[in-house]
């Protein structure tokens, strides 16, 4: 049985802003061995061709935590925070990574490097990927997948495959229009689900009540606090609930109901048969938050569904989905 | 030549609440043959098995004008003015046929008085399909049909195949929500696309803003019309615009302006290589009702698209859309 876990091993990279994680998979979506390090320590400029040797750094100490050779893997699938032309491995710029403004060719740099395949997509498509594969979505042929952090990205999985768009930029659900005349995005452009729903959102609505003098325990009354010094974390938001904030609550409350509707909105273009609900927000905040999403979601569908056939589901893969997704995409290649 | 034209002839049927149009299409895309009537003669009342009776009646006459033999086509695609189980080709309801609310076996029933093999599916997939291969995404593989009149429907064509859904019920691009809160749907709910964009919301929001006293050349001043009496046409509401209506051109620049906030979205979403509008609304105003909506969608794409690249075009097959994809249906199969 050992031997045979051990088979058709790939590797997984997952590039974020802060850290860079690798893990070597076998064919049954078992990690064999993994490594961590951070992206940019702290005090250092890192460019990305020293982007590039870190990954390498990390993908040969996973091969050796696993005990296998470069040559005895197939291939290496790679994450990345931004926009990716899947056919070249170009990644045209990378949130929170400095120097990565112009771009950079990062799947032809980690292949001279590591002397292997190397397929890259980004970070969202792959954590949908994973969870489809290996997660909540396992053994279901169609998955849209919501991740809802500083933003609101989305991944869809369609007969097991991502459909990545004419322009490779499928996905952006944060960036549909679910309120004309809204509040506006941070992409500037008013009425998106991401400026109402997500953390970030969540975080800057909350500045502006407290600032606008509304009662809540997370700052003292009267404080004006500007939305960068208050810039919540998904634990904050977390702690605020379970203190009972009532503020918190209804912010998060709005949150909800616009991730629901989003859900229905999207369900009755594609109906697909899960849509899995992931990302910093919902794993800190957990079923807790998501039930009330999905109350709002069935609720608004137009072809009502009381049996729940179209199943909402958390993410259950974590920080792990991206990098299982990149070892996938190795795999069965773009 | 005329014999090459001439191969794999197959049949297209359009079910409407108000006609049946048959045609036979060859191999590419010709139509060798057609022949059309009411679906219900007036006064008369006519079951789901007798409209079955009539359809069969029609696609004989149009084989005969096409001067071939039942035996000589492969089989037969046909529309439903409703939401259709394309596996079964169990037609759920259908709009404007009275008879039709506890659903109806279409496609064992037409099989059985044709003697052919035939696949069903609803009007709005198969004007997709039929833009999608034979009208202005000829070429194109992943295309989103829009069809704008009584309702907003929509189509999904990827890899040159219809997306339907996991309860078949892909498509229903209306319902989507773009503005929360905003004006009742005909589904019942508040909010969707289709309840300011389509033609039945223009025609509703007139009345409203001619009952609230508003002035237009629509109607005497002060006059009390309620939705049903105004119930406008498309050609109605071109009309009104040529003579330039101020009131009409406002509300037709609202349904403008979320038609383009729509297609933006589902661009955000899905990223297609093309864009299709369609349908009476669309057929009746032209370019000068589609230009607008194209410069509003390219203004909110999230990945800019100043080359459009997407392509936003009209719909070319006008009342065949439908017909020539569901020979496309006969002859691919579901």
């Amino acid at each position: 049985m050992a031997r045979l876990r051990r088979e058709n091993p790939v590797i997984g990279v997952d590039l974020g802003g802060t850290k860079i994680l690798a893990a070597v998979v076998d064919g049954n979506g078992q990690v064999l061995g993994q490594s961590k390090r951070k992206t940019i320590p702290k005090g250092e400029i890192v460019t990305p061709p020293l982007v590039a040797d870190r990954i390498a750094l990390t993908v040969t100490e996973a091969l050796a935590a696993a005990g296998l050779e470069r040559t005895q893997v197939k291939a290496v699938g790679a994450s990345a925070p931004g926009p990716v032309n899947v056919s070249t491995g170009w990644v045209a710029r990378a949130a929170n990574l400095p120097g990565w403004e112009a771009g950079y060719d990062l799947g032809p740099e980690l292949s001279k490097r590591l002397k292997l395949p190397v397929v890259v997509d980004n970070d969202v498509n792959l954590g949908t990927l994973g969870e489809a594969m290996y997660g909540a979505g396992q053994g279901i042929a169609d998955v849209l997948g919501i991740f809802v952090g500083t933003g609101i990205g989305g991944g869809i999985v369609m007969d097991g495959k991502l459909r990545r768009g004419f322009r490779w930029s499928a996905g952006e659900i944060g960036h549909m229009f679910v309120d004309v005349g809204g509040p506006i995005c941070g992409c500037g452009m008013a009425g998106h689900a991401e400026a109402i729903a997500s953390r970030g959102a969540i975080s800057r609505r909350l500045a502006a009540a407290i600032a606008a003098g509304q009662e809540t325990l997370l700052a003292p009354a009267g404080s004006e606090v500007t939305e960068k010094e208050i810039a919540l974390t998904s634990g904050d938001i977390r702690r605020a609930l379970e203190a009972g904030d009532a503020l918190t609550n209804q912010v998060v409350r709005e949150a909800q109901e616009v991730l629901g509707l989003l859900i229905a909105s999207v369900v009755n273009l594609l109906d697909p048969q899960a849509v899995i609900l992931g990302g910093g927000l919902v794993q800190s905040l957990g079923e807790s938050f998501v039930e009330p999403v999905r109350a709002y979601a069935y609720d608004h569908f137009f072809l009502p569904d009381p049996e729940h056939r179209v199943q909402i589901m958390q993410a259950s893969l974590g920080d792990l989905a991206t990098v299982m997704g990149a070892a996938v995409l190795a795999r069965m290649g773009a």
